[in-house]
């Protein structure tokens, strides 16, 4: 989205407010409500949405007037940061606003949690993402492959990085993409995995962009596998553990998460498929030695997945089943015990040339 | 140190074996104590360091002789791992060794955390880092500036990354350094605080090389900041939160960790300085407001570095006792109450020119 379009949203809420001031009544915001009775999952698109039911903050209201004038101090800071061209973590965005108000002992804000989801709120009623308000989160992840991406000016040939890939940061807005030779996106949980894959040369040898979230993926990431799946039209393929936390970071990446559920059409990737591991992995390549016996935090876990919409596809249901009944999970790194290589050379480009992967 | 080198190390230790096998003796590894009681620090150097106390691992003794099979497990595979020129994880390396010992019930690893602290022994008898042994650590970290760094053929311009920066890889051994038009190292605690700075190009406007820890650094991080300082004589300038916290962050990678004494003169950077946050900051620019609280947890912490010989300097103690009488903490992101801008055009630029630093 255009700066300039961010600018006239936050403009229009500011009109909106003072017109109502204007005329004497109690100015309002109206927010689509993001408890859980207003997310759905979109089956048809695979991607978790909110729904319609909306609530009114109002400022003549004494149980909402301090979250009214807070949502009114950041929709402003924002708007600031966005008209000058100048980007804030989350955290800078409450110390430039924590003062107190003059006249009075009353502090904008106490603490930065009351100022977090008030900018989801925000996001919510203006429909733009945190980014665009110029807001950044934390930063994780690398990349590196057969693409150049332009940053700020720079031209960077991210096959051109040596074994060190480009960090991926917090706000990806700004990229551009170009010389684009890579077939396809691996998504790699883990860092170890990545280094593996990189030393094996794995990205130059089967063209393609890999990326690496390192553990749950950053939203920088999630936009980025995102702009690559959409606007490139790159296939995305995720390589996570065998167990039911790497599903879950795999299913956030792909539809998106409760939490998040208003921004999942911007950063998921509702077409992503996974090529392990798999617990049928475990008996086709002889892995049940190097396979870790299942915590009752783990179970607990695979349960939740059970009743999670967006599981509900019978693969799923089979796989989540099957390392219930097995008891077992299996790592990414578990691989090296056929030797260093084998996921580079055979596990990886065999699956994949049988598209052998979960939806 | 050159490959080879390693190599001959690891083979001079089975030869040690093979010779006391020969001559029906127990054989044995010597290894450098590193309990508390053999660690020390070195004021001169400013380093912690293990002394003389060893011990000994004796095949013939039952109470070693796992231990023992395990140890040269580790060192056998590592010759494999550095002959072959391929690095691997700690948790590949686990991998690779595990299995049962054949005609027994009796597995060669049970978990990771056999094989973790067998490392360590390994690096410290033959006196090798971990990456020279081939072995990965998790990595974390960015670097951007003015500085060509070669790796793996690649020669890779960070001042031409737009804002992302290059992803600082678990291993930095096979880095090559050109073109270096730096004036300093600036090590950054938070990856908020390294954007922010991105975002202002602190790195050009001030001709810097800037590096973020994203907390506590890694070993790869650690391990490169050295090497900027040793090898390229830049001094190294750190900057943290204004807690006990990012104090200890500091300490460990100017002199080093109980845990890893034994590296401490590869990886620590003693004529590291520290800029702040410091307790006098919050004075000087006004902060009192943006200050938090400390909590239990904090001022035990405090009382801990106090004991810490490595921060028995007077300006440290001082720094940790006024932290104490104020009951305050301050972060980097605080800075952003006076603007976005003040850190990067006033805090930094005038504190390092006066040289207003902790040793």
């Amino acid at each position: 989205m255009e700066r300039q379009k961010v600018i006239s949203k936050l403009t229009h809420l500011g009109g909106e407010i003072t017109n109502e001031i204007m005329l004497h009544g109690s100015p309002k915001i109206r927010i689509p409500q993001r408890s859980i009775g207003n997310i759905h999952f979109n089956e048809k698109e695979n991607l978790l949405e909110l729904g319609d039911k909306m609530s009114t903050r109002s400022f003549l209201n004494v149980a909402h007037s301090r979250k009214f004038m807070q949502t009114i101090l950041i929709a402003s800071k924002c708007k600031e940061f966005v008209s000058r061209n100048k980007t804030a973590s989350i955290r800078e965005l409450y110390y430039q606003l924590k003062h107190t108000i003059p006249g009075t002992r009353e502090n904008t804000f106490d603490d930065q949690s009351e100022s977090d989801p008030l900018i989801v709120d925000l996001e919510i009623a203006l429909g733009v993402l945190r980014e665009e308000l110029h807001l950044k989160a934390d930063d994780k992840g690398t990349l590196i492959g057969r693409i150049t991406i332009e940053d700020s000016g720079d031209f960077i040939d991210c096959s051109k990085l040596g074994r060190s890939g480009l960090s991926i940061p917090s706000i990806v807005e700004h990229y551009r993409f170009h010389d684009v030779e890579a077939d396809y996106v691996l998504v790699i949980e883990t860092g170890a995995m990545f280094d593996r894959l990189v030393e094996e040369k794995y990205h130059l040898k089967n063209n393609c962009i890999m990326v690496s979230t390192k553990g749950q993926a950053a939203r920088g990431c999630r936009r980025l596998v995102h702009r690559l799946n959409h606007e490139l039209k790159l296939p995305v393929i995720a390589f996570t553990d065998g167990d039911p936390w790497g599903y879950y970071i795999y299913s956030v990446m792909k539809a998106g998460s409760m939490a998040l559920a208003h921004e999942s059409k911007r950063l998921g990737t509702p077409k992503m498929k996974l090529v392990g591991m798999t617990m049928t992995d475990i008996d086709t390549y002889g892995m049940e030695k190097v396979t870790e016996k299942l915590k009752d935090v783990d179970k607990r876990r695979i349960n939740e997945l059970l009743q999670y919409p967006w599981f509900q596809r019978k693969e799923w249901k089979e796989e989540l089943n099957l390392m219930s009944k097995k008891g077992v999970r299996i790592e990414q790194q578990a691989l090296a015990s056929k030797s260093l290589e084998f996921v580079a050379e055979e596990y990886l480009p065999e699956k994949i040339a049988k598209k052998q992967m979960l939806p």
